[in-house]
């Protein structure tokens, strides 16, 4: 059994966990919070392709109906909890660190942290079955735009605000940088999923530093 | 219908397509070759979840004992076509271009092509989903880590042969580069199915130069 209270708060969508039972979530909407969570434990217990609404009502409290009234099954339930767990997550690394380049570094560490639980594995191992679903899911592929376009309009923000504040080179292009940066730590969390025994990603990580090490100011060597 | 002779020579593991009848490939095991062409026909007719081992003998010309007597089952096609669709992709990388930021340009070039058709778009579905069965699957896992191990040691080689002939630049590490690499192309990859409508993909393959261009000796700005 995995608690999803145990899963931290690494950003689930674009990072390993979230959606968990944080009080900044439950001010918002403490029902829609509610079935999110609820959402966030059937997908790591049962992953996407084994989910049924009866799992997600499994996990939730309440009464199911709550659940059909509100959403339009399982896909929306799972699309509706990507964007929710996207916009957690934007929230943390935004309201919690204000430097350009420490907010940089911390957006990586938390989409690539250098080991993950169990909980977070499965998180993980979910998205990345929700991603490969989007060639045939429509629904799913209009969130994961939303959700990708999300993180690199925040990469390309820091890029801008860190150019200003001198800390990130003047010739960096923030926004193709981000789409580069979007497109590597996505490859990343894929390639890691691919040969989960080689973990912790001590060499990636490496790599991505050396990548954000270029990307400063004071960088020439 | 996808003709698998229409798909191209994109590299069908790490690129567009590819394990089509191209004659260097019956030189080798005409048999195996035929099997693998009517796995690779499968996968992209029918994607992976829904794909039988019936599903393949039927665009198997000869007897379905054959395949029987080869291979243990569905899977074990699966694997042994991405090795052989890997090591046709390696083959033509090496064999047809020398120098080297010719060839590191080609073979970004091949793994995400402005456009792909049909039977192309097909394959890399495919190949994600099989990417995303790699956590539940060690056959595959192990198979992925052989892909992605590959086409890192490609570029690494590249890229050593390009410092030394001075197209990329001294302080370029070749390993770590291709680790990002590696990593940078899997993610275009697999947001660029994530969002099918959008193609071309011409403002990622611009992002994917400008990551080119830095790694060359006259790079800087």
């Amino acid at each position: 059994m995995v608690d999803a209270d145990d899963a931290g708060n690494g950003g689930v969508v674009v990072a390993g966990s979230g959606a968990t039972g944080d009080a900044d979530t439950e001010t918002d909407d403490p029902l829609k919070a509610e079935i999110m969570r609820a959402t966030y434990r059937a997908l790591i217990e049962q992953g996407y392709s084994d989910l049924t609404i009866q799992g997600i009502a499994d996990e939730f409290p309440k009464s199911k109906s709550l659940l059909y009234y509100h959403y339009d099954g399982k896909d929306d339930l799972i699309a509706s909890f990507l964007g929710f767990a996207t916009d957690r997550f934007r929230r943390e690394i935004e309201v919690e660190i204000d430097d350009p380049e420490a907010q940089l570094r911390a957006l990586v560490d938390q989409l690539v942290p250098e080991s993950l639980d169990e909980g977070e594995y499965r998180v993980q191992v979910a998205l990345l079955e929700l991603r490969s679903e989007t060639p045939h899911n429509e629904r799913f592929r209009q969130q994961y735009a939303v959700v990708d376009d999300a993180l690199k309009s925040d990469i390309a923000d820091v890029l801008r605000r860190g150019i200003e504040s001198g800390a990130f080179a003047t010739d960096v292009n923030p926004d193709t940088e981000a789409e580069v940066l979007v497109s590597l730590l996505t490859g990343v969390r894929t390639l890691r999923l691919s040969t989960y025994e080689r973990f912790p990603v001590a060499e990636t990580r490496a790599a991505l530093d050396g990548y954000l090490d270029r990307l400063l100011a004071d960088s020439e060597a």
